[in-house]
């Protein structure tokens, strides 16, 4: 499959790299290539610079938002939640119709200060933003509410604990778990919580979760639900 | 220890039923005691009359809001979220001060339809909104996150799951700590999350909570943090 990934930030490069080592082929889109490339100092949360992490992983290309969405098959968005619209926007409706586009970003506003609060938030959500800005894409919402080293890498927790996806179309949400499972998830731990709609509730776990990482002190956590019986 | 549960709903019955059985003395807070007493019907969630209960429970009394936060030495707010600030308005101040309220309610709106939204929510919450209002209640929100069966009787989930617990005085975390571990919550199972503000992060699950009790077609259900080590 041909995967381009949105975002050049840590999550689409984990995402990215796991899609490689998995057989896929796959294309990181940004705004301007060109100076993402040249960039050569850590971005803001320290990460090393993107033409590093490239040449350490040269299967993947860096293209256009829009080249890279017209190439892929699916599509994965890791761009911030703020930038999402406008990445999107970039990418071009018409690139994009009628593919599946996996959203794992979050709403977070950090214009008030830290703790971020979520924009939109309670009775809207970017995934479902994103399905009425793009009403031919099957928008699929996951594994936006856990550290990207767990997504690719469930086993990195101990114990049973799970992903929720989110979605209106249903063969696309059966494609999702299979790539899910694909990364490490057991099936059982997949929940599908419903439409797009429901990608409120997901993206509402932010807080607790950025609280749980300065309580806790690492991010290896991830939500269980106890009580829910396999396979939910 | 004497309780003022305010609030004849099914999470004040359960709480006071839990602090009976255990020995505690426990009066039930409402507006108007002969109201409530007088109704013969089921309430909008189908649970029968306040009376019927109350007939099942004689070691529990009614009274006013104000008569029962005056007598008690802590008190329980299980109202509806929508009415909180008004029931504690009518509590009084001066019978709530330097004692711990235990805030239960989350700050649930139907006025939009269904499902319900927060209203505060993401830069304020309903723990937070009663701080302010009653600066000098030591107010603890815990167990909001749960079904209140799940509250008093844990071992309903199987398998470990999570109460957080938020508020500004620590000693008053540990009471309230001490009375969960009273109710069959594994200390290790508490989670301290901070300040009153984190409140926001435990009222935001609300959402998923709800939604997940229409997936999975029942409560008996609960978060868990895994990857959370023990008594974190």
């Amino acid at each position: 499959m041909r995967y381009a990934v949105l975002g050049t930030g840590v999550v689409g490069r984990t995402i990215a790299a796991k899609l490689a080592s998995l057989g896929h082929e796959v294309v990181i889109g940004t705004r301007d290539p060109k100076a993402t490339l040249a960039r050569t100092e850590p971005d803001g949360y320290g990460n090393p610079p993107f033409s590093n992490w490239l040449a350490g992983n040269e299967q993947v290309r860096l293209e256009t938002f829009a080249d890279a969405a017209a190439w892929g098959e699916s599509v994965v968005n890791t761009t911030a939640g703020v930038g999402t619209l406008q990445a999107l926007d970039a990418a071009g409706a018409a690139n994009l119709a009628s593919k599946i586009l996996i959203d794992i970003a979050n709403p977070l506003d950090f214009s008030h200060g830290m703790p971020p609060s979520l924009t939109p938030v309670n009775t809207d959500s970017l995934g479902e933003q994103i399905q009425r800005a793009f009403p031919e894409v099957k928008v699929v919402k996951t594994l936006n509410t856990m550290n990207c080293q767990i997504m690719v890498e469930p086993a990195r927790v101990a114990g049973e604990h799970t992903v929720f996806v989110s979605g209106d179309d249903t063969d696309a949400k059966k494609a999702v778990t299979g790539l899910l499972v694909s990364f490490g998830w057991p099936e059982t731990a997949v929940i599908d919580l419903g439409t797009i709609e429901t990608a409120r509730s997901t993206e509402m776990l932010l807080p607790i979760w950025l609280r749980l990482w300065d309580t806790l002190g690492h991010a290896d956590f991830n939500f269980h639900i106890a009580g829910a019986p396999s396979g939910a």
